[in-house]
């Protein structure tokens, strides 16, 4: 069927009656319709009518080597440099719309799953592992167009280094059985961003260091499969008005949790399972790390011009560019923009084919900026505080523009260059991403999308290499080097 | 009346018919009653309740020396330590109640009007003065327990330096005319926390250093007076749930804008006009900075501890305790607290009688305590966030766990040491801080509690004593120092 | 004796003949007159002079309990308020002398000694544990007015977790036997301050929490001992002109490595050995931390008062007090200042007798000021170069002044309110104070004072009462607490 | 004569019998013997023989188009991004011999001349402007590999912003008389770096927004000139052994004032004066910054490298790297390197032709990273502090090692990986780039390299392009946007 559109999306997703729970009620009829999910729906279906736009559907798509139909480009394998700055263009249009707060617009979990099909030889010849279900379940995501949630978090019972799981029924999910159709997954994971939003479930984990056979797994299932429940969080939606909440109303993407009671994955759509070492090493020897951080980077640029412009209009509006300290705090965006730039194209410039044929993003570059923007995202939204001071408070609503109230609004709230309801408008954006609770949690979710800051650290400086400038020192003060 | 209780102030704010504006319509009907404010009424009735508790009504109340009864301690004008003390631990009492959140317990306004009125002396004999009507007005205010507004901040069109007002219709509330009755006035003021929810709105300015005669001006007016309007902004109350907000369903304060619409300020109500010298002196030499800030550092220290115990119960719930970075971040709040309560006893200590004969505490280390409360309250709601991590977000609501899904919910959400619905509200409470649109109000208002913090510190450093330093340092290297 | 002076110091410390070596050479004559040990030991003695100064005489002495003569006040035993007051103030006139730049100024470790004579009673009925001695060696030394050195840092070999050494000779010291005359103590400890310039070395161990047996001990015997040797770093002295050179010339304070040849410990002098226990919590039951962080808490205000003077007089030399970045790093100062002088002051007036009848200050505060001074101190000095910028660079010297280019000098070096003398002057100070090998080992040694900044944050969490802050919170959401 | 090597460098400086002030001395006889000249003048010859070293000649010169000679590449007008590289691998070629511890190499002043000539065009048909003149100095200059010194600081008598020099004889450097034969200047300038030890020295002004019209001038003159005189500050050299002081005896490269006492300046080599102007506008509408910015990113670039092999050996010395707050450290110089690394790329990746022809690298990642590495550097210097913590002060001399006491130092000196006595080379070196009166120069002079830090982050701000954001905002809201 190729590159689906918004219809497509909202059609396929309304018939598979997911179980979802909100607010203690299980959600009938259709998804599309409810008010928690409804501008996310929307939002994602426009996503997917850029496909079809004219204007940029060449670069929103490519030709199926299979079906020679248009199928989404971020499903894209790239094998060129050409092929690495395409996916940067199809991430910048999609990012655009939502002004990169859908942290899971489709590209991220397709690029995901794009990354593991480029890397199927590692699994070859390797217990319990599967590389031509991998490989065939991608070929039919891409096809399809599937669109997909993922879950890498295991409940947060206890956090302390030595705890090992000791309770009766699991709580983290386990493979708890196999027989001749499948495995069997019981227990629950955390945060699943969109979680019964999508069409399926993508299941894998990522930076634990010591797993349990029982937990070392890969597969897909569709949303609706026998056993899976998702229990959402409160929604961060304020309200429906796209002047009073002009970012939660439609991009709010909500999270939840995901437990599987006794869930049969078929042994078709099981990657790998009951391998540590795979479940380990999978995810840093494949593409993952480079495709993804090369999206997310992508993504988190337009996020910053993002906030850049918005910093820019708020200064212009009640006209504090001339101070000394307005000038420091900008700068600091400007230097977080620039840097961020110059990552990503140092990593593009740099990219190299991986043993497998596929282009890599130098991961480096990459790794810094995944580094840089879990702290400098936090700042920005302070400056965007800052800059608005007290004006972040006192924020009428739209309907107190549409009363009798609405001269004295008009009077009392306007701004050096801007009407008071353009002001209004200005600074409730402001406030909608920094200070609501739609906004907190994007400061959250930026800090930790790769996960703990510190652990990121250790890794940059354990596998960066340093040998080179070792040797340079020591030759400058004619040390001996061993071997 | 004397000191009066939750009842007096409820039954006293319905018979008031404020004009009220929110979200678009006026409202009608008791306040009390009003969701967006019966959170607050009722909170605030509890306070007025605490004078008259048995245990600690002695702390919470003092004999008036004019009628005998038992007035409210926030009253009470400090001339001995031993006052200073007293007027502490009523603050203590009420600020423990909302754990420092209510910022406008009537505490602080009480004090900042008991602080003028330990000044009167300085307006005497001063052009447009009246100093017999501020003392008559705090004796009034005090025999009947009247609660306030305030508002000082004007409208912010253009912030730049060099900005002059320059509108056919005033912006900023000024005086428009005078006659035999009183002084009338037209224009906004910003910020009234609590607007329209008091007895009165205190009007006066601070920290300009540039005043127009005709917005110098200080006065109190019942808030019914004819020609006041309060527009509200958007309320932060996220439901009415305790459990899912157990903040704002009982802390939301509110704040408005105040519309002065030709609005007649009787003669026996202004303290004083068109006066721009006393309106800028004035602040600076009574007894408010020292009087106010003593206020605001007690809440502030209460609240300081109402982090700490979050932060631990955090790490208890999550079994994290073990970590050197969990025990850094937790040594930044300890750090803080001591230090702010060193301060405050600093400050006590050596506390000095002014001219007038009331105690003053110290000023400099409440000023040290205004410069670093700011700073590091706004960082106190960070390491909540980094203690609460991915925890923070995945938070479902009260009616989850009165719903089928609540076994499930057992299961995947416990903690270490607690329940699941035990660790979704202590999570919840922590979110409510400092990640929803409560909890960032309330890190903005912290942020700005004294204005600009760029100012505070050119304050500080601009009275603070310099002069001996410079001698020990021009002594040690034997400098010549002129006259 | 009692109470010595700069000449009693003098001709004691020569008639040592303490075994020092300095690049590469053993030094031979007396100390007082070795170019770099000259201007401290004058300095030294200009110290034990003041307890002779007719002027404060008084606070720096008090009449032995034993002998009825003067005696150092920094070995009284604080029994009341009163005498903590006493300490601090004879503290204040050493620290002085010096600006606070003297970290081992004699009251520093005659104040540990001090504490550890106060806490005899803990060390009774202990295995390998001799009270006796210790009380005995406390009165000697405070009779005599004995001056020491410490060291209490092993050999920085290894410094990974799980080092643990194995090797064929000690290295860092070990107890290597034992006889009827006492113990032999065999290899090395790093950073002795002044070490071959006091009467004796005191050794003890801080801060380790696992202890050999062999490296558990306390002792202190005279620097002359037979197999004692102090191994000098290179000096940090600039030079002799106390014009080009203030700090440096007079008080810089030498660091040395004190090998240990198989020196004899005599039993009279060993307060106990192989007992890792005692070694481990003495140091903390002790009244060591509160007696020793108070008396360094009082120097370190003196020296922040000094940074003060430096800051505001580089200030006014070149007239920059103006700018608002300027005042927003001059309130960092103070709020240091302010902040570290509340500390001292709720140390002081919370102080409560210990079980053994001894006035120990609250060391929660002390130990906040012993977290903060490591991180502010090395900010001032970056304050100090950012206020002075290339103004610190280019200084000419002393002789400079003195020749036909003085003219030149006087016109281009001038400052806005001094001459170019004065201000080459003041530049100088602070040059040596925060740029100088001299001042940058000031920096480190603060840092460092009490070890790893990372411990002291850990250790001030673990030992600071959380539960009432828990219980709180946790009353406020209704929590069942156990126990 | 092309390219010069270092017996010719040192050949011409000594003949040129320039004035030279130091410590109260005029300098006689060779300065190449002086010892506060030697180590620099013998590590400047080192640079120049690198023209002539057969392995990288080819990268260090090329061929004049006006003689045909062999010519340094550091006066290479840059027409090709190749260009742009190979003007980048003669900077790191010479960066690498100090370890970009020189920041006045030779291309530094040799690159600003050559940005000048490049941008003659601009000061066609002005007033009082000699473009001619310029070009065919910097001819001269390239022919014959001259060396400079330049001073852009005025004297800092009065830092103010309202202060007007106001003085009988001028402070800073002034014309107080032309004549036929040309300009004459009296009055000084600031740290000239190495001045008095190269051929000639250039005069201009940067980043001044208001100039007088006598203070507006720009020229090159032979340091022998009649009138001007060198005046040094102290040196910073901490002695003449290599192994005590890695850096400082080779690199210490000397600042002085220098003295104009009427020096008459000949047409010929006056670029332009009395046009305030041009005196703004060339230095900012040339190639000035993105020439000069590009050589010192360069630079910084080798310097940081360094840094980190430095923090590497450290760490591998002592055997830390195990903990993780190491780790992070580390990943702070890491970020570090790959940002700076990513900007210099981008900046040549997106290098432009300029109307006059030649290639000038983006100067916004060149203005990003010059306000980058003033903040970094210095925390570079402190991680390298805190990684050797104490360690960092107890460094014996190289003559201990070549004592009796040698046996000892290498027991107790020892590492975990290296010898005693390279331990104490590699801390060594740590401390004088971080810790010498050297190291902190450095500091000093990074952090100010292009003026103030506020200045520059204001002008990045300033100078950034923000409308295609503020656009991009201003759709989403659907705000009118005028023009």
């Amino acid at each position: 069927m190729g590159a689906i559109n918004g219809n497509d999306y909202i059609t396929r997703l309304n018939l598979l009656n997911n179980e979802i729970w909100y607010d203690g009620e299980k959600i009938e009829g259709p998804l599309s319709e409810y008010p928690a999910f409804k501008g996310l729906i929307q939002s994602k279906a426009a996503l997917y009518d850029l496909q079809h736009d004219p204007e940029i559907k060449d670069e929103m798509t490519f030709i199926s080597p299979v079906s020679g139909e248009m199928i989404g480009l971020s499903y894209l394998q790239p094998k060129t440099k050409e092929d690495l700055i395409r996916r940067r263009k199809m991430t910048e249009h999609w990012a655009k719309y939502s002004m990169g707060t859908m942290g899971r617009s489709p590209d991220y979990l397709n690029t995901v799953l794009t990354s593991f099909a480029s890397s199927v030889p590692f699994l070859k010849n390797k217990e319990n592992c599967f590389p031509n279900n991998l490989q065939a379940f991608y070929e039919f995501a891409r096809e399809n167009d599937l669109s997909f949630t993922h879950t890498f978090i295991s409940p947060q019972v206890n956090r302390s280094q030595i705890y090992i799981e000791n309770t009766d029924e699991p709580i983290a999910a386990k493979i708890v059985a196999t027989n001749e159709e499948g495995i069997f997954v019981k227990g629950a994971r955390l945060l699943a961003t969109q979680g019964g939003l999508t069409d399926e479930v993508l299941v894998f984990s990522v930076g634990k260091f010591l797993f349990n056979e029982d937990e070392a797994f890969a597969f897909s299932i569709p949303s609706n499969t026998k056993g899976i429940k998702f229990i959402c969080r409160d929604t961060f939606i304020g309200g429906q008005s796209s002047f009073d909440h002009p970012l939660s109303s439609r991009f709010e993407e909500m999270d939840s949790i995901v437990v599987f009671d006794n869930v049969l994955v078929p042994w078709s759509r099981v990657f790998y399972y009951n391998n540590a070492e795979v479940a380990e090493e999978f995810p840093i020897q494949s593409s993952f790390h480079p495709f993804a951080k090369h999206q997310v980077l992508t993504r988190q640029i337009v996020k910053t011009e993002f906030i850049l412009g918005i910093a820019e209009l708020l200064i212009e509006t009640i006209n504090i560019s001339g101070y000394q300290h307005i000038q420091e705090k900008m700068s600091e965006i400007i230097i977080g923009l620039e840097t961020m730039k110059a990552l990503l194209e140092k990593a593009e410039n740099n990219a190299e084919l991986d043993e497998w044929g596929f282009m890599r993003p130098e991961i480096f570059p990459l790794q810094v900026a995944g580094n840089i923007f879990p702290k400098i995202y936090p700042r920005f939204t302070e400056i965007i505080q800052l800059l608005g001071a007290s004006g972040m408070i006192a924020l009428p609503t739209e309907k107190s523009f549409h009363s009798s109230i609405r001269k004295d609004l008009n009077s009392y709230l306007k701004g050096a260059t801007k009407t008071a309801e353009e002001r209004v408008q200005i600074f409730r954006l402001a406030w909608d991403l920094t200070m609501s609770s739609f906004g907190t949690r994007q400061t959250q979710y930026e800090r930790y999308f790769f996960g703990d800051p510190i652990r990121l650290a250790s890794d940059l400086y354990k596998k960066y290499p340093r040998d080179e400038f070792v040797k340079v020192v020591s030759d400058f003060l004619h040390l001996k080097r061993e071997g």
